[in-house]
C-alpha cells in the first residue's frame, strides 16, 4: 500500500506492506486524512520523529471478519493507553503513562492507504455528518475539553486568541456552547468562519483590552500570544493554553499570582461530545478546508498546509 | 511618633505626627509587626517604594472614643478596596483595581507607633492566642488562601517547595488541613519546624520525583523552584504558584499544556480562617521566630530579616 513518510525534515513516499491488525485492533482502509499543526512540527523536526504521521482520519473498518465495526465508517480517538495503569482505568487513556498516539509517538499514523487502531479507540460517524467534517473530530475534541475542564456559563464572555486551526474551532465550539466568543485573529477570511457562527471578532494585535476577560483561550501557538492572554485576563480569571509553544516562554509570574489567574493546559479531548456538535450542524467547517490532495502528492499538501493564510489540507487515497 | 520609612534601598527612623484617623477608621498602637519578603523586596527596590512599610502587625484599637474596637487588640486585612467595584461586592477588596494596601500601596505601614486601618478591615486576636502568634495571621491567610482556590482532599498528597517563611505556613496549614504534606528545603532546622506539625519533609535539591504529585506548591521565592514544581506534578495536576518571582519566569509551556498541568496563581487570603487556625494550636510558630527588634533599630532588623538561615523577624515599639 501506498505510505506518507517524515524523516530529516523531507515528506516522502513508501510503498508499505498492509498492516495486519492485532488481536482487538481493525484494519481501516482511510477515506479522508487531514493535516494539523503537529504534522508540520514533526516534520520540522521538534520531536526527532521518523515515520508515518496522521492522526485526523475517518475510514472503514474493513477487519478482522467478525468485528462489530465491520463496514462502519469510524474516527479513532488517537491516544492508545495501556490499559492497565490507574489513569487508563480512569478513563484518561490520554494520559497514560506508556501510552502510544497514532501517527506521533511509536504507533503508525493515518497517512496511507490502511491502518490500525484498537477497537475500543472508534466511533462511528454519525449519519448525515459529511466525512470531510468528520474529518475534524480529533481537533474539535480538543476543542472541547476546554468545557471538560473549565467551568464556562450560558452567555459568559470569552476571548479567544488566534485564528489558526485550533483558534477558529476552540472559538466555534465555545459560541456553540452557548458563550460569547471574541475571537482576536490577524486574517480577516478566517476571522469571517468564525463570524458566521456568531463569534465576534476583532483583527490584528493593537488595542488588545487589558484585564477584560474571566476566561481567555490562548491558540496562537506563539508567546507572544501568551503574554497577551496574561494582560487581557480579570483577576481571579482563567487562561486556557491551548497552543504548544516549543521552548521555554517567559511569563510574568508575578501578574499570574498578584492577580491569582489560572493557567490550565489543556491538549486532546474527548470524542463523543465532538461528534454529538457535528451532528448539531452548529459549526461552519467547510470555509476551514482550503485544499485537497491525493497520498500520492503529500509533499505537495504538507508544503501547502504550511502556507499562509492556509487552514485545513486533506489528503485521500 | 517613631516611624520607619524605606527609600533608595535604605531604612531609617523618621518622627511623624500621630495619624488622624478618617471616618470609618480606627487609630491602631502597635504591639507588634513582623518582616515579611514584601517588607524586603520593597526596600530592595522593586516597586519604587517609597514610605512606611509593614502589613504584619497586631495592635490595640485606640480611637475613636466610640468605636465597638476600642481597648480590643486586633489584626487588620491589608488590602483596602474601592468599596463601591464588583470586586468589593463580592468580598474581593484584595482584587479591587483602586485598592490601597497597608505598608505597600498608598496607605502608610504598621512599622510605626501608631496605623490606621478601616474598622471592617479589623478582626479581634482570639483569647488565648499570644500576640507573637497573631502577627502570623496574614501569612497564615495568604497559605490559608490556597484551600479556597484549590480542593484538596484529607489525605491527600501534597508537596510543598520552599522552607521559608511563606513555604512553611503553607506545609503547617496544609497538613493541619489534612493532606499529608511533604516539605522539599535546604536548611535542616527549618525543615524540623514543619516536622513538628507532622509533615514529612526532603532536605537538598536532588532526586526531586518527577510526576509525582497531584498538587505542588511552589514557595522557593526563585524561578528554578517553579521548574521543579512542573516536573514534579502529574499529569492533570495543579501547581499553587505562592512565591512572587521577579521579571518574567522561562516555563515549560510544552509541558503544562501536554500533561495539562494547572498553574494557579495565589496570594492574600481571608483572616477569618487563619484566626480559625491560629486558635486551634496546630501550627508551631515559636521556632519561626528568629529575631526581635525595637523600632529604634528597624534597620538592623532589616539586616538581620535577609541573613541567611534567619526566619521571622518581629519589631515592638
Amino acid at each position: 500500500m501506498l505510505s506518507v513518510h517524515i524523516a530529516d525534515s523531507h515528506v516522502s513516499l513508501r510503498r508499505a506492506p498492509r498492516p495486519l491488525p492485532k488481536p482487538g485492533y481493525a484494519l481501516i482502509r482511510l477515506l479522508v486524512g487531514g493535516i494539523c499543526n503537529t504534522d508540520i512540527e514533526l516534520l520540522r523536526g521538534y520531536y526527532g520523529f521518523a515515520g508515518r504521521p496522521g492522526h485526523e482520519f475517518v475510514g472503514v473498518v474493513e477487519a478482522p471478519a467478525d468485528s462489530k465495526w465491520l463496514g462502519k465508517t469510524v474516527v479513532g480517538e488517537i491516544n492508545l493507553g495501556c490499559g492497565k495503569c490507574e489513569r487508563c482505568a480512569a478513563g484518561l487513556e490520554r494520559h497514560c503513562a506508556r501510552r502510544t498516539v497514532l501517527g506521533i509517538v511509536k504507533h503508525p499514523g493515518a497517512f496511507a492507504e490502511y491502518l490500525t487502531l484498537p477497537e475500543r479507540n472508534l466511533y462511528a460517524v454519525p449519519r448525515g455528518v459529511p466525512i470531510e467534517h468528520a474529518v475534524f473530530t480529533e481537533p474539535i475534541a480538543a476543542a472541547c475539553e476546554i468545557l471538560d475542564q473549565v467551568k464556562i456559563a450560558q452567555g459568559a464572555e470569552v476571548a479567544v486568541l488566534g485564528d489558526g486551526k485550533l483558534g477558529l474551532l476552540c472559538a466555534q465550539v465555545l459560541q456553540a456552547h452557548g458563550a460569547s466568543v471574541q475571537l482576536y485573529g490577524r486574517h480577516a477570511e478566517k476571522l469571517r468562519i468564525a463570524a458566521g457562527t456568531g463569534c465576534a471578532t476583532s483583527l490584528g494585535e493593537r488595542g488588545l483590552p487589558a484585564r477584560a476577560y474571566d476566561t481567555v483561550v490562548e491558540a496562537t501557538g506563539s508567546a507572544a500570544g501568551f503574554a497577551s492572554a496574561i494582560r487581557m485576563t480579570r483577576p481571579r480569571g482563567t487562561i486556557v493554553a491551548k497552543s504548544t509553544v516549543h521552548g521555554n516562554v517567559e511569563v510574568d509570574m508575578a501578574r499570574v499570582i498578584v492577580d491569582e489567574i489560572t493557567v490550565v493546559g489543556s491538549r486532546c479531548g474527548r470524542f463523543a461530545p465532538a461528534l454529538q456538535l457535528l451532528r448539531s450542524g452548529k459549526l461552519r467547517l467547510d470555509g476551514m478546508i482550503s485544499a485537497e490532495y491525493p497520498l500520492s502528492e503529500a509533499e505537495a499538501a504538507f508544503a501547502k498546509a504550511q502556507e499562509r493564510g492556509v487552514i485545513k489540507v486533506l489528503l485521500r487515497p
